[in-house]
């Protein structure tokens, strides 16, 4: 099943930067990790802002819960999820 | 995997009565077949309202909607969907 | 009566790690407590968040408030409260 | 339990003026009755807008739906709902 | 003049213990001044929530003010007021 | 009593004009009305909208109602009303 | 460049059954045409709703408009647009 | 002074296309008038929508009104607006 | 021109009580002035909380600016601005 | 491709004052950098606030972002940013 994931990332501004660089090489090699188990499909950036939208595909919201609990940079995220279905003109024609 | 969903019923107030009461009773029976399908698990009334919250189960969002689609009033029906994780405390204990 | 109680916990990042635990502990424990008093029906995981939405039962909301406040984690959560009516299609038959 | 409920009226402002004083004088009657059955406490006008709050009093919320719905003009009533729990200073002292 | 008054108490979680009771004292002792002088008329604890809704009545907006700043914990208030006008069903048949 | 009034006329577009002419000429005389009475202090037009903001005052929220219903147009105007209190630098030194 | 398309589809419920086949047909169509042009990559269903999400590339806001206002159904869309910039992790290792 | 305007044309949909055509004329006509008179500086179409965002600039926000009134669609807009103030880095260096 | 200007005054509440009455005095003053240049025309306080609505007067948004930001309190206010435009009702008859 | 930029500054107030000097300087010379180089076009003041609209021009989102990015207040800025698509009336005749 398809999600469309939204999340702010609230890692506060005065995070050391030898921290947050550590953090986000983190965040990349897990967020790859979850690329080659095929939960994350896409990732984009809000431009303007320290945010992201993802297409994740996982078998359900507690696969999906997990899949993005395990990013380091969790704790800071506000993160919120929308279901997708598939739509009449991405199906197989019956 | 879980789902709440939440619908208010705009079916037209002056719809006539013989066909409001016609619809209701094949929403009602559908309902029963969603119920006797495992899908529709619960179902509560909005108080003061034309509306309801129920707790729906399906393998995914996709099956979730051609269920909810398949009800006779849907085309009525403003609904919006919150995908449900399982809780660590109603998890099996490992 | 039912309710859907809606909560955010908002416990500070930087909580030592044990005292999380402990607290998690607590509110797991507590929260027994109240399932086994009939008073919390169901739990699920917002997915993606630190954030729950439970199905509660209590004489009114009076008694709710008092189950609510007595979960360790309470002080930090934000929460709201939707309360739920009977719908007509699980009243037993008239 | 108490209840806030708070409710616009939507009717139609073409509807014809006899109607409207008929269903204003049923209303005002319905809504006696239920003062009598002591489920309706206080209403006030929310000024400037055919809209009001009310001060309710139900065993539950589906007494409570049963109560709004017996109103002749709840069909063209947009109505939310807010339980009230008894506050600590309104407790008789324990 | 009535008026709904709506109130978040924001009362920073880490006050000492004896501060808050403090407060709380001070705040029911006020609380009940305002009950005596017929301007505080109810109050219900919003359920789950440090939060209170009280019905006030006062000459204006300007004694309503000078109530509420008047309450020990009014500084960490997040305070809402709406008017209430009478409602025709509550007037003296004229 | 200081109040300020928000109005969106929502007066159908179809409306004749021969209509909408007396119904405004109705509207700006009881307006005038109003301003004699020393009730409506003054009124804006929110730049490129049909709707106004008012500084009206009253004895309280009852009195401003009936003042509101009274305009002709009132019954195709989507009100909202916010009460105001004296600020301490208005008021005369004590 | 990307965008998130988000679009409601409030054909009116009363139109005629054929007409509705017909148009969805076209629309269909046209969406397969975006499609083979590159600019429609990716459509999901909202589930529940007669709303869809799509992924959507163009050079830029003025070609996606014209893509958009092309398919049959855009008069009864109400659409709404997100940019999308290219994600760190997506972008090729420099 | 300048102001962003955001306008949403809710031109009913099933207004003869003829009408269409000439008020969009008209519309045009008018608008390079306000050009002319230098009170449109830019105009944008909001991408997938019925709608624009436009740069206008007036004495103040009466000149405004007066000159968003005379479009000939003005009737069918809904439309907001934010003062702008200038900016320190496009004031002439003092 | 005239604005509608409302403002949600931060202060921190732990800022030391003589620096709060400083702060207030000097406000006072600054306020006093604009009343004087026929800046700032009416204030009112919001009931119950640390706020204000203000008419102010202008040559445009950008010398308003320049007069909120020389209130000495205004670096902890949240301000939000509604340009006026002149009634019809309140312009000399043509 | 035009983009509209809307950020609101959230410099914490207690940034020693120099600090805020120098990144003021530092913000108003890279503000200049992107003029030169034609992505940012006009920047106005939102009255009242610390706070900014800015019309921009970008190949695309993902260079707006680098752009906006480049800013040394960018850290402490909220920014939404709307695509901006060429209005008819501005194209020039076919």
């Amino acid at each position: 099943m398809e999600f469309l994931v939204r999340s702010e990332n609230n890692l506060p501004r005065d995070t050391p930067e030898h921290v947050q660089r550590q953090l986000r090489a983190e965040e990349r090699q897990r967020a790859q990790e979850l690329r080659e188990a095929g939960i994350l499909r896409r990732l984009w950036r809000v431009p303007g802002r320290n945010a992201a939208i993802g297409l994740y595909e996982a078998a359900d919201a507690t696969e999906l819960h997990t899949a993005l609990t395990s990013l380091p940079m969790w704790t800071w995220m506000d993160i919120s999820i929308e279901p997708l279905a598939t739509h009449p003109q991405e199906m197989p024609p019956s």
